[in-house]
């Protein structure tokens, strides 16, 4: 009978996606992993590989979990503008973790390794396509001329609209309060009109 | 008579500001910083105290420098909407570094290190304070109902253009093209029509 697995991959993989959404890829070192995850050095890197492969796991887990909320919100049936509003509204909420406000785990990776590392950054980009195609997706729906784009070009306003989920990351690492994250989102939207 | 200094201070800030740029903090290591300068151990902490102490320098000579001259693009006289497209692609100009398009030097230590350091937030905030300022006074200047803002809040849109400022260090961390970006800010800048 085989042995069975001492810890639960999945549950270790949140925790240890929590201490790089918080600290950084650098800046977190093995024993703040293995304290995170109450998983010892060999049965992390028996799983995971190596730092690194926990990365890029921790990546991957944030797309199916925190970015899938955000994409469902823009799936459901109904005009493009209440469903962006309430894309960014469930973003927001989904950026308050344990350790508080921490931004967003892709933004901190684009910003952090992006440029260094390729593997980092081929997912990094597929993030940002996953989001775009959900923005325009919600976008294509509308009735030409009557679109919660306009007349603009939704290409365009997709990409816009991603850089803005983005954003939200950005002033959270900036301190910036909800309030004024709301503020931001309400201005971007306006783009909309 | 004294000896004179061995090396340029502002010279060799110059270029741990691009080695801290492209790397980050963290990833920035002390030979890294002796290479790029010139300068040995000595002499960089002689002068900067440490590591840190040098990459706060760095965050200062990025404002004095970089966002100097966006901040004077919008002073500048004349209407506020091309004064604004101006500053933009001022900004985007000068985010060419000689290691190629590396962000903002102040989006990347936001997100690497605000969180965690409170010497760094304090100036990643004083110089969203900087920015804010600079197109809020511009924005200012407009007659009312027919300022660039439109009949929009003055503060929200101040804010919502500085954000928009660290988004293009951010899409350039992504690895976007110029031509992505500048479609970005033409989306964003549809705000202030």
């Amino acid at each position: 009978m085989a042995r069975p697995k001492e810890f639960e991959p999945l549950e270790a993989l949140d925790k240890a996606m929590q201490a790089f959404w918080l600290k950084g890829y650098h800046d977190t070192s093995i024993r703040d992993l293995v304290e995170r995850t109450g998983v010892n050095y060999y049965g992390l890197y028996g799983e995971f590989d190596s730092k690194h492969g926990l990365y890029l796991a921790a990546l991957d887990r944030y797309r199916d979990t925190v970015t899938r909320e955000v994409v469902r919100e823009l799936k459901k049936p109904g005009p493009a503008l209440p469903a962006i509003q309430r894309a960014f509204n469930r973003l927001l909420a989904l950026l308050k973790t344990p350790d508080g406000r921490v931004g967003c785990l892709i933004c901190n990776a684009a910003v952090e390794l992006a440029p260094s590392d390729e593997e980092v950054a081929t997912k990094v980009r597929a993030h940002m396509k996953l989001l775009r195609n959900a923005f325009r997706a919600k976008l294509s729906e509308e009735p030409p001329g009557k679109g919660a784009a306009g007349d603009s070009d939704i290409g365009a306003t997709a990409e816009f609209l991603t850089t803005t989920a983005y954003g939200l990351g950005l002033l959270l690492r900036f301190g910036c309060s909800d309030d004024y994250i709301r503020r931001h989102v309400r201005t971007a939207l306006s783009v909309l009109r």
